[in-house]
């Protein structure tokens, strides 16, 4: 039998028929995910296997430096050979990391390849995978259908023309919608080069960049409705921690002037400019009908050396610790819907010790007259929990604090196009997860309601909820 | 085979023994509920089960919100039938949520209803369920002496007059035990109108409101013996989180006069006074013998929209996050260890992430002369932790880290008459995660043993530890 | 069948195939203890188990406060039976608790004794174990060598001697390798007596104590050359919580004089010397080719009363919670990287809702030319995690944030000649969570590569990983 087998992380009857019958063939809803629209547009046809999974998948690169591989196999000048060798290496020992169920998942579905990679057989796999991408014409349009993908939201910077979301909205050979999603990470990251680009790149768009923060936001909120023309459904918001500091009209004005010139910003003064914006951005989603995301718990570029060297997503990036972030996140909810203005809101946080501060808090502030099935979403184990156990907590913590029937469940959250298997991995994992709560006798066994419940958290209650 | 069957949560055969041969039968010893004197006393006939259900129950209230129940059908205007309605749509989908199981038990315990609640039969099981309620004149007594309760600890303020206690008590045709607890958080909250209401009461029983910190001791003093005397063993806390800061008495005084005053008091002011309070009481409960509780880690009223609307217990409340617990936990115990004054002491946390810190620190202060066996307790797992996996973890980290067979056990903690089965799930959880540690051969075979330690955990060791 | 059977722990197939073939015959090379170089030169007889077992093992006095003895008992006048006693009775009802299992094997592995050790065999058991210890002459030699141990990193003082390790390695009759490692903790505890004490010695090793930091660090280096010469393979150092804090030269050199002047520092103070100190040691370890051992997280010494009647390590420390440990834990190596200083490094946390944080960061610092792999390696469960549950825990996080197959594996980290067994006790957890992997298929089925991963987790990993 092969390693990835039709029953695959199915271990009891009822999660291999709740499977093979309700999650199996579901579409994907990819509302989150970070594919390259012009990618997309172009319909870019891959060259070989090691474009794919070798070029930027940062994922990869942290186990092969922990399995002593030198920088330069990695990242560095070595032939496409010799790193794929040097990953096939060390994907054949990372047993227990989720790339080698990954891999393996990707190797089967896009390549049928049953085999286990390893040192030995990397150059037969290399050969064959390589062969598959050219016989086939491997683009990406044809990865995304052959994933039966119905919508996809990539992720998008305010000031972008968004030109390639409407060839692709043009195409008519490619019948998947692709949606932007709204990321003002920009924004926010006052005290920070990035912030004097983006105001410059306002200025473009504008004529004239903001010269206060109420005209940022006024700016914004044009981006917003361009975004929304184009079929945008949400907005989506890194934050290293959840944060809340209240602030008059007039300090916000100070702060955005003191960003503006560049001027020392203190920490305080950083969280009332945070608080603000996530504020009122939140308002102009709440008139769009959009989601709001926040994923918050990463410290990033912690490895200086290397960071000099590669640039940030280099796989330096790892997970934060911080304590107040219930009191930061329920104030911020609050102020929110105290204003009426309270959007749908996704929330992801990175330390999965906070699964249980997030999922209570979420339900605080279910309440709506829309009939929106849980309104504040505790989102799919994000980055470093999209693990098997990662998604049991999660799954487990919503289910302690609120109702796992209404889960909009999995999130593709990459760049890769090879990624959908993720969704498959996701669905057996469930499946096995509420199989097994079904024969313990834990949930009643009725077929019907079960299949149901997959069917929902498979696609069903995406769809649903980020419905305008 | 209805859902909640004989062997519900039982999935091994030492666990299903255990738990039919000694816990099922064992009497409950329920040393922290909530539940109302005077209902009790006035041995309180119910009308409906929507006024038991619904009425108060702000764990259904989330789930039901968290379902896109509009708020007019949860704690609004909506009838009875329709209320009643709008939770079994929400129970059945529950699947997962304590809720689920918690609705199903007591449809089978009280009113012998062995089918699943949906939004298909709701208005067959509400008729009833009704009828139950109406032929057997449900009441509170019936209730408690039909759930095997020898012993019931309420929740008091302490200027209660206790007159429904008494009146309990010179009830000759109710056997059980009904004690007040010491609940004295009103004097905790200078800053809050709530202190300045409790120094109003606390004048009209002693006839003047206490003028200074040593004056509130000795008045609270004069409590401890009134609520001693009406067979008290225990006092509770609440705190947002653990405190610890050491002052002297003149600071004591200084910030009792600024809260008499409704004078600004500062974080760390709020924190010493805090301190001192609790280990002056810790030096009284000693004396009697009564065992102090103190849970830590909700933060309360968070949405303020419906706080103003709602009030206050409504279901608005969730776990926090803070840092430095352990530091201040354990100055705590060690200021009262030191002074030889450290009372038996049960210690519950919301946030399930300190489990490992608090079930750690009580072991550093076990040390008695008086063969109390942990006297520093690690509580079971508390509001959001009463679920299968809290309470889990609970036993597990209190195993890592003491003695699983010395725990007093499960409380009640509720409002509703209803919940003793909340101890029959505790006790086939205990039963079933024992059972499945012998036939993992992690614990011995000594069925003599095992039945003692099921025994204990359920009912002897709580008797014994309250023992003044 | 006794409790203690050959496949105790191991509950799959596959599981006990990997033990009985790859894990049970391993040598033991225990790089972490706390075994005395003096009891081990002097190959010291033991005289009772009471001496063995109880005259210093805090884990035994905890579990007997727990369950209510005396101090007395404990740790006072009472005999050797009466305490050997008290801890049968504890012994006997600590189900669940990791001394259980210790024991248990303790009384197998050393002694033959397949009874469970309770409130009744007590006496019985007590005479058969002295029995032993007397006509086998059970010495520390003895015990080591018939445990199969290779290499013994044992922890010692920068100002040691190291006599007994040169006694050690001249005794032809003993054929293990015992090297000292560098534990300079007492350089790290400025504001404390312990810091002037050991300016005192290190002026006794080299004529004048370190009149600057600088020299310190001078001298320090001296005694790492000293060690180094005598076989060290690696440092280790204790921190209450992870600290960064940047520090100019001068900064620092005034610290060192008010530390040395006795003079008050601040907390930022305090962590700028560590921080210093710490990057400053870490560079004089790399040019060794040593591993650094970081282990943080513990609250030492909280319960006064007890504290001044016993002194430090009688059974009152445990875990401590704090916040932003990724920020400082991720600067700190960055300062070493940077630097192009890094060690090999081990990081042990205390609290386990830090593995996810530790295992995490240490995946942003494993790039190296020298092939080393997981050169920053995520400890072994340690101390209060030294449980199955922890050990579980630990393995799980490490595999989801890198690779298993690269782990170190176990350390003893322990006082007592007794406490190999711990190693097995490690090696059968380690098999099961394997075994269960493969026959759940979320391993390949491929028992060489099974076979070899256990090998190297076991024994061989450590060999290679702290070769110089």
């Amino acid at each position: 039998m092969s390693f990835i087998h039709d029953d695959f992380m199915l271990l009891n009857e009822t999660g291999k028929h709740l499977y093979h019958n309700h999650a199996k063939d579901m579409p994907i809803f990819d509302y989150h995910c970070h594919l390259s629209p012009q990618l997309i547009a172009e319909n870019h046809e891959f060259e070989t296997i090691t474009e794919i999974w070798l070029a930027g998948d940062h994922y990869k690169w942290r186990a092969m430096r922990a399995n002593g591989v030198p920088e330069e196999k990695i990242t560095g000048a070595a032939t496409p050979e010799e790193k794929f060798k040097a990953w096939a290496e060390t994907a054949e020992i990372s047993l227990g990391n989720p790339l080698h169920h990954w891999t393996h998942l990707e190797l089967k579905h896009y390549f049928g390849i049953e085999e286990v990679l390893t040192g030995d057989n990397w150059k037969e796999i290399y050969d064959r995978m390589n062969k598959v991408i050219k016989e086939e014409k491997m683009t990406t349009q044809q990865l995304i259908q052959g994933s039966n993908v119905r919508f996809i939201g990539t992720t998008d910077n305010p000031t972008d023309s968004l030109e390639y979301h409407d060839q692709i909205e043009a195409d008519t050979n490619f019948p998947v919608t692709v949606a932007p999603s709204f990321r003002p990470d920009e924004a926010f990251h006052i005290q920070d080069r990035r912030f004097s680009e983006f105001l410059e790149r306002m200025k473009g768009l504008f004529g004239e960049a903001p010269s206060s923060y109420s005209m940022l936001v006024e700016q914004l909120a044009e981006r917003i409705d361009y975004f929304d023309k184009r079929g945008t459904l949400a907005s989506d918001h890194a934050l290293e921690k959840m944060v809340f500091a209240e602030a008059t009209n007039d300090e916000i004005e100070m702060i955005f002037q003191k960003a503006v010139k560049q001027k020392a910003i203190s920490t305080n003064e950083k969280e009332q400019y945070l608080t603000r914006l996530l504020v009122d951005l939140a308002a102009l989603y709440y008139k769009k009908g959009w989601a709001m995301q926040i994923h918050f718990g990463a410290i990033r570029n912690t490895n200086s050396y290397w960071y000099d060297r590669l640039g940030p997503d280099t796989g330096f990036d790892s997970i934060v610790d911080s304590a107040g972030e219930a009191i930061a996140l329920n104030h911020l909810l609050d102020e929110m819907a105290k204003n009426e203005s309270l959007p749908k809101m996704i929330l992801y946080n990175l330390n999965p010790t906070q699964n249980h501060v997030v999922a209570s808090a979420v339900s605080n502030f279910q309440v709506n007259n829309d009939g929106i099935k849980s309104k504040i979403q505790f989102g799919a184990g994000w980055w470093f929990n999209d693990t098997e156990a990662g998604m049991l907590k999660q799954m487990e913590a919503l289910s302690d604090h609120g109702l796992l029937w209404n889960f909009v469940g999995m999130l593709t959250d990459s760049r890769s196009f090879l990624s959908y298997p993720r969704h498959d991995y996701f669905r057996r994992i469930l499946c096995n997860y509420i199989g097994q709560q079904v024969e313990d006798g834990k949930y009643p066994n009725n077929q019907k309601l079960l299949g149901k419940m997959i069917e929902n958290i498979c696609y069903t209650n995406a769809v649903n909820y980020f419905k305008k």
